[in-house]
């Protein structure tokens, strides 16, 4: 395999990986759990779900897949800090949403071509990108794993 | 730049972020605050530093660089979980180590060719490399930045 496969396969590996230890966990902690904060005076599990199917439905308009679906869970789950903006969806109502993400960034990931990885992601405009090169969507499957990974971190102190 | 140098320029750049803002995170925690748990009844701010360095140092050993220098710090942070080995180094001890760890990876990293990121990893036999020639340097890259990432987020926790 060339070099470039590997560096490409070796990403999505990895964030394949992510996605279904973050679904194992949020699978094993209950609404209850994830109605706590992960720490005392910190984000609730609730939020950070929240937070990353936010990031992930962005993600998948990044990439050049179509418009993002969830709109309106940004102003909820990341633009404003925990607790700031109600109502919100309950905890059952992101569990479905957290599917449907992912199952669509599961179905567009292995379609995308070498090609389409390093052109630009869709937030960057054509001069930003002729200057640097590296904000292309590879780069944004990268730190979208690490970011993922960051949260789930503290998301693994809900688990008793 | 071409493709597998674009990829291979990305993943470095993202490392080199994610050990800054590891860096600073430690430089605004006090050794008071790293005594702390992360969350109650979970890992000390200490115990992921240590634990941390003793990945890292690893790393160095995997992407080929020598041997790690640092191997007593595995049986304390990475053998058994928090508490269990004494005694451990002070966290004045911890933050030296710190620094001597990132700035070999730091030497280092920038000499690997392409060629050495897609050899395989040193932990890896030759015979199974064949079989899956995703166990590469690379992705030895790769995982530790997400592992840094995952605990960097718990230890976010301990700022107030």
């Amino acid at each position: 395999m060339s070099e470039i496969n590997l560096a490409v396969q070796t990403a999505v590996k990895q964030w394949n990986q992510q996605v279904l230890r973050a679904a194992k966990l949020l699978n094993d902690l209950s609404d209850q759990d994830l109605e706590k904060q992960v720490s005392p005076g910190k984000n609730r599990g609730k939020y950070l779900v929240g937070h990353l199917i936010a990031i992930h439905d962005l993600m998948a308009e990044l990439l050049g897949v179509g418009a993002r679906n969830y709109a309106e869970l940004s102003a909820i789950y990341v633009q404003n800090p925990d607790g700031a903006i109600l109502p919100e969806p309950t905890i059952s109502e992101l569990r479905i949403i957290w599917q449907d993400v992912h199952q669509r960034l599961q179905d567009v990931i292995p379609i995308l071509t070498i090609a389409d990885w390093f052109s630009k992601h869709e937030a960057v405009v054509a001069d930003d990108f002729l200057k640097d090169p590296t904000r292309n969507k590879y780069s944004i499957l990268l730190s979208r794993t690490q970011h993922l990974s960051y949260h789930m971190g503290q998301l693994r102190l809900l688990i008793n």
